[in-house]
């Protein structure tokens, strides 16, 4: 008998869109490999969302770029408090609101409401666990619940997985990430003697820099990363006001070419080091060597690589990282909360 | 409350050493991070064991290389079948006894008795994975006990839980993976223009490879791994026998010449390859180009991708696969086994 899992969906932008696409793509063989059947109860968005019924998935138009694009049942007003109220099984929170590294908000309240009401997060979203994480952490585990945030370390890059479960029973020493394509890129380029404005027009043009693109080019979408990947691999305690971030605005074309002549290369890492007791968690450019096992992540890949004490170095590269690898974390998350 | 975790070893070579020596060193990190107590119960090897009591682990030295090394209570003639008869809770065989390819024992019968005692199986070894798969599989996943083997599948190089945990819900469509350290390392000599004769020999000198190397040279290491992988994450019902092995006894200088002058690399790859709903699974030496993820996987490393519909490629490389890697990837699995 295939296990019925209720989903709500919280966020409807190009994520939550292709989260949906996977789902209705993913039914047959999410319910054979898994035994699941996701049951995508409600997406919710600001101002109001869609309940859906049972078999809701199926009912859904795998057609349109848009799944819910014409369907009717939309209500102004609906609420994740509305959805929660129904009661139920445990379902799924999976959510994909925009950040906001300040307040958190409004996944934040989302959040607690789903853990208060016994349901599990699958968040791609990161302003919550940046500004919450050991509450938010403490309360899915004083619950039984899964806080899981896949999507919101480097999509379909797995960064979490890797460090909790294949890294199991081995210290973490250190962890060096380059985990925003958009940055990698424009080192790039500016490592083959464009200029940084060029490189990041080119970068915005091409679709890989952000209209506003402060949030890559400063350092904070690394920053993040490596917070979350401190705080729950590594079992720190940090908010982003102890990480010294330093973005890629101010590489000198000295700087690339005196890499370049000693054979080495210059990545913005998001870095945690261990010595003794002493953790401490940065993002900068930094030089590492042709031996250092992201040497070669080039254009707009990422990596990450996890120094520990009993299994050697283990790097790991690729995944996608657009709104379908980020929906196929989510999709993961959820998955791996259910499975046997 | 801790949770209790009855271990019982079956193998004491070197990584059966290693395996002792590493609970004895993570006891505490064990219990403090994963709320486990590993209670190896016993030891056991050809011609007999050690049955441990209770608290085994703290009575054990931590200063001698050989952990068990003059210990008393040795039992000429102790069996895991004596050891399960004593009943108590469930608990994890940790197997790392010779494997043989063809008949699949000692562990095949070791692996049977456990899992129908309700024992879980943690596998170094290769052997009974090889030759009884699909019924071990069967017969754990009937039961509800996990059937791991991290440490058969590339020691501390995380394959199988990429495989199945990072990439859930995805669709494998390829696996390309560099899985013997030893042709690998003896490529790149051939490749840095000594014989064959004489990178092997600098290899066996400098205890990269085998006295007897023909399991690693002629691909068959290989073979098993990329067999396993192909069983396990990509489902399917495979035998050595359907596999094309080819080693790199016949890779020519003309072969890498030719290679190195269009700007690729020679590598003994495990390559799954799906063509609709064909899949071909093969060891070869392979010519691979700068921007295959493994061109950079040199020396005595390993490194596997994974081709996917909704993730990208996910590439890992690194992970020690000496005996004390082969022990912690023994350990990963059994704490995962257990954990919440």
């Amino acid at each position: 008998m295939p296990r019925v899992v209720p989903v709500v969906l919280t966020g409807y932008g190009n994520v939550g869109k292709a989260f949906v696409r996977l789902l209705l793509q993913k039914r047959e063989s999410v319910e054979a490999r898994y035994g699941l059947v996701i049951d995508l109860k409600a997406v919710l968005r600001r101002g109001g969302g869609w309940a859906l019924e049972a078999d809701s998935l199926g009912a859904l138009s795998v057609q349109s770029t848009d799944p819910l694009d014409g369907r009717p049942g939309w209500r102004a007003g609906l609420s994740l408090a509305d959805v929660l109220a129904r009661g139920g099984r445990t379902g799924v929170l999976a959510d994909c609101t925009p950040s906001n590294l300040k307040t958190g908000e409004p996944q934040l309240a989302f959040f607690h409401a789903a853990l208060d009401s016994g349901w599990h997060v699958a968040a791609a979203s990161k302003g919550a666990l940046c500004v919450d994480f050991k509450n938010l952490a403490a309360k899915s585990r004083a619950k039984g619940l899964a806080l899981k945030f896949s999507g919101a370390t480097a999509a379909a890059l797995p960064t979490l997985d890797v460090a909790t479960v294949s890294l199991a029973g081995a210290e973490i020493l250190g962890i060096d990430g380059i985990l925003t394509g958009t940055t990698n890129y424009i080192l790039g380029r500016l490592e083959e003697r464009l200029t940084f404005d060029a490189a990041l027009k080119e970068a915005q043009a091409r679709g890989i820099a952000e209209p506003d693109p402060a949030m890559d080019i400063d350092g904070w979408d690394t920053a993040v990363k490596i917070l979350l990947l401190a705080n729950s691999a590594a079992g720190l305690d940090l908010s982003l006001g102890d990480i010294r971030v330093e973005g890629i605005r101010n590489v000198s074309a000295d700087r690339l070419a005196g890499a370049r002549a000693a054979g080495k290369a210059v990545k913005l890492l998001g870095r945690l080091t261990k010595n003794e007791s002493v953790v401490q968690v940065e993002v900068g450019p930094r030089e590492i060597d042709p031996s250092h096992p992201l040497f070669g992540v080039n254009g707009t890949s990422k990596g990450v690589s996890f120094f520990t004490d009993s299994m050697g170095q283990v790097t790991v590269t690729g995944g996608k990282s657009d709104p379908r690898g980020t929906a196929a974390a989510m999709l993961k998350d959820v998955i791996n909360i259910f499975r046997n």
